[in-house]
């Protein structure tokens, strides 16, 4: 058994800094070495303003937060990055650069060529492209990136499908959780008793991610993915309505048993069952069904033939959990057992 | 001009009663006559759990509730039924037997092909089946039905469309508001911080009724419909994001010109403009659009090219009034303008 | 009849502004002539970020956004300040030096001796204090506030309470809107799902401004004052729970009488019954009682005897019109009928 | 160590039921031995409809649902009553009266003077009742009652005050959960973007509740109690507003110290805190709070001196866990504890 790893945190008083150190709350082979934000000095529980309804660890509380020249965070063995896009690429890049391994969920590198745009369980020999990058970049570390919260609960639902039936063209709809939008984020006044049908750069991400992850190492996937984002006032978790065409004709119970058929990790915090499936008619529920596998799985259900496209369903998953810091920690798993870090 | 005609109201206390009460509020040409619901002989006031937030109307809150075979209710020109489905058809049927016309929010007689499924802007012509349900039925009355709320919203953007490019396949995905789901309808411990992908019957609905709507008199259009409908915690307001794909190619452009293009009527309750056009791209949302045209209009944004089907688009209209009592309202005062009344 | 005067608005673009715009629609007596906030030079239609479901008024979305140094400013009979506490103090005294009637809706000027703090119904005779202020301050113009939301709605109640029976303590317990902390103001994710029982300042206000309000014009009334107040997930309308112990004891019949004998003003945005009783044991409700006249009116109920101080009871009011700009608006019609413009 | 005791749950699945469930999973003293409910014959997991987001155990899922004359049910050590006021009553009674313990969240028999009513860290003495039950009633079994949510979380606060400064005077404000109303309880319609100020009896029972538990084991305590109890759009949690006048003057430094005085028990459910203070000054929060000691504690703040009783804090509890099942199961414990079972 290896040594435990000390983990650094970019961000770490942000929402997903916080979800950073939820996800790693008694982790059995990382530990917080290095909490990385803006008021650098002060202790960690006075400056993050605690979203959850547990408490933050005492440990983590007690932590002083440092900047990012830190000597702290250049002993680290890893590094998660929940810094906010345009800030996170130059300081990712830099740290990189000088040894470290960034895991990142910001979208500053994830369609660079030789990054990897990683969901565990969908695209893991993605990580070969840190052979490339290593060539191409001459860092001593490297970045490793995560997808953006959509793409990468569609994505789950989606490999195993294509792997069988060749998908062409997606058409999704999204109906998004708040915390998506970090804190303080979306205001109040803007969303209770309403639904806003727009999410900044959202769309573009979805496209452009899962055809990258659902490609191969060196080439995206050609299909089309058309999409509309929306954000409804829901706390956490992301449903996500899809309809698909593939190449080779796919019935429900063949998508049934694609959707289960997709492989579990042996990994921490994978989940034991990656695509849940619900056979009552008025599920996956966003609030019912968010937090399955501990919030890594994704639960889909209202599987249909349609006669648009072919096939749609409705797919539920925890934005913050499988499609954050969640998924990031498990990469992380991943690169440690592959001796990647 | 004509004078007032007396209307009575059926399932009066129910949610699309109040809505009628509303709707009918200071009308030029209707006067409400008689109000039929359960706790006939008590005043409307005790009896309405009144859910608006203007005060019931004082005229109307010391009406006596009447039951369906009382004499005021045969003394009127125009039925407006706001009876749940499955209640209303023999309780329509019968009332149109003895002679009374009746406009139905219900879905029971929707489909019968020699009955009118209204929405007004969009199919006004389809009146003409009245004539025939007159031969086939020898009824006195008549019965005339308008759309299930999600449809009537659809198929107002789907009509200059249609006429222009010829709509093939439909998708839309609703989200829609708790108030569709009457009262006390949705347990709020369903619906808070929760989407619900589900709602019995609408999605079946959409299909076949867009389809009655958009066809001729006697005989549906050829349109494939695939409906995703769900729940989401707003109090009123349908959104609805639509993909199309048509025989002739219509751009973005195009698009609008055909929206603009929709005839608004000259009568009381029509909006001077039926389709409202948003050019923010956050729009429309559903608080802040809902009662475009009091209520009356529905609102399109987000105009797009899509490239697994062709057109996309988002449309938000009020569920009670546009999808409901306002556009019965609407239906009767065009066949008052027709002198069907 | 007077001609119309026409009024300059500070802040226009924040939430307090755009009340005072919708205020202000159709207005008989003021017409809006300068619109100031930051952005000078863009139309107005493109700066302010709308929040009402009915669209800005075209002549308003069309008025070009100037600075508080433009001469549009300083040809106004009235200016109606929506700018934020601590920003306007200094503002709102400089254009009052300079001649111009100030009516601010902000914190900053509220307590200082010789500045009225008004609720029409209730104290318009302290716009004495207006030659006090003349004396001592020797402006061309003048400052006059309007109350806090919260202590606005409550001394609406207490005033016909105080004149009959001598009030000697109140305990208030508040559940406030969202709308009240301006915009963006409270983040959703603090607020969905949540009740958070602290507003900066609030409750604070409420005890002095109580006193200021209900006392001579020279001397705050002795009336001692304690509050909670709590932000409740509710987009406007602030619900008010409030206990009284009176010098002389008062009945509840006694109570609702002198409720209904608070007089109304015959000014446009007066309501016509200050005070509206509800007689339902579950009223008056947030959402369905917060627009009752027009948003000007206060609703109260459950007024029940209390063994701890004596009298108990709950009031609903609009916060951003009667307890807002509503107010303000209703202050300069006072104003202007006393010709004090 | 004793054997594990055998339970019923009565009303097993309705909200109450559920919360049983909830708090009896993994249990090391108790297991699940009989589910009672309307439908018997079918398994647990089609009939309830199941509102958390952790799946039902599988063990419960697949019990058979039995009727109350079961042979099921005659064979258990205790029994949970989730059953609804009014119908609990009778069927408790004659449960008892054949031989059975049942611990009852039902209001029916709270006030009986033989019944104990227990809040477990408060008044445990007060089981010494159940001698003068068994003497007056001559059962077999017994019935034990827990306290209405609002008045368990409320209780708990006023103990360590009481027992130190004897409490003379109570106000209380509430702002309570939808899930307190059980299930489909409020409707959607009813409580989003609103308060309610209405609970029907609640006020009641918080009054006459309070005083039997802070009673000794044969007369109520003379305490004056008046509370206004609202209801407010939240899942989970009640807040309580609460101010204080006690005979001794009472600092806000040693009503902390009274607090934290409350002593915990050594049971499985008990939290180690049973009182927790914040001091940050927005806390307690509704969401941010009420899981803390798994549900199981109160969490107090905002503590101040106020000019109308004497003192005032806001508190937060779990009204189905703490205010609910997870009581009842505490007291359970402590009946098994001190061989009552």
């Amino acid at each position: 058994m290896n040594e435990v790893k000390r983990v650094g945190i970019l961000g770490a008083a942000g929402l997903i800094g916080q979800q950073f150190i939820q996800s790693l709350r008694d982790h059995p082979q990382f530990e917080i070495a290095a909490l990385v934000d803006v008021r650098a000095g002060e202790p960690y529980g006075k400056v993050a303003r605690w979203r959850f309804d547990t408490q933050i660890p005492e440990s983590v509380a007690d932590l002083t937060i440092c900047d990012v020249n830190s000597p702290l965070l250049k002993d680290v063995d890893l590094v998660f990055s929940g810094l906010p896009g345009d800030v996170a690429g130059p300081i990712e890049a830099e740290l990189a650069r000088k040894g470290l391994m960034v895991i990142s969920k910001a979208k500053d590198h994830r369609l660079e060529r030789d990054i990897p745009l990683i969901v565990p369980e969908v695209n893991h020999e993605h990580l070969d492209l840190l052979k490339v990058q290593k060539d191409l970049r001459n860092w001593q570390g490297a970045i490793i990136t995560t997808a953006n919260c959509t793409t990468s609960i569609l994505t789950m639902t989606l490999k195993p499908i294509h792997d069988e039936f060749r998908i062409k063209k997606i058409s999704v709809v999204t109906m998004q959780a708040i915390s998506g939008a970090g804190y303080p984020g979306v205001s109040s006044l803007d969303i209770m008793d309403n639904v806003i049908p727009y999410i900044g750069g959202e769309e573009e991400k979805c496209r452009v991610e899962t055809r990258k992850i659902l490609g191969g190492v060196d080439s995206p996937a050609s299909i089309d993915v058309s999409a509309t984002c929306t954000r409804v006032p829901v706390l956490d978790g992301h449903m996500e309505v899809v309809s698909l065409q593939t190449q080779n004709e796919v019935g429900i119970a063949e998508a049934k048993n694609a959707f289960l058929s997709l492989k579990p990790l042996t990994l921490h915090s994978a989940p034991k069952h990656p695509i849940v499936l619900r056979e009552q008619e008025d599920r996956p529920q966003t609030r019912l069904d968010r937090y399955e596998g501990n919030g890594m799985s994704v639960v889909v259900g209202r599987i249909q033939k349609d006669t648009c496209l072919g096939l749609r369903y409705v797919v539920v998953g925890h934005n913050t959990i499988r499609g954050g810091a969640g998924e990031a920690v498990l990469t992380g798993e991943l690169m440690e057992k592959r001796n990647l870090l």
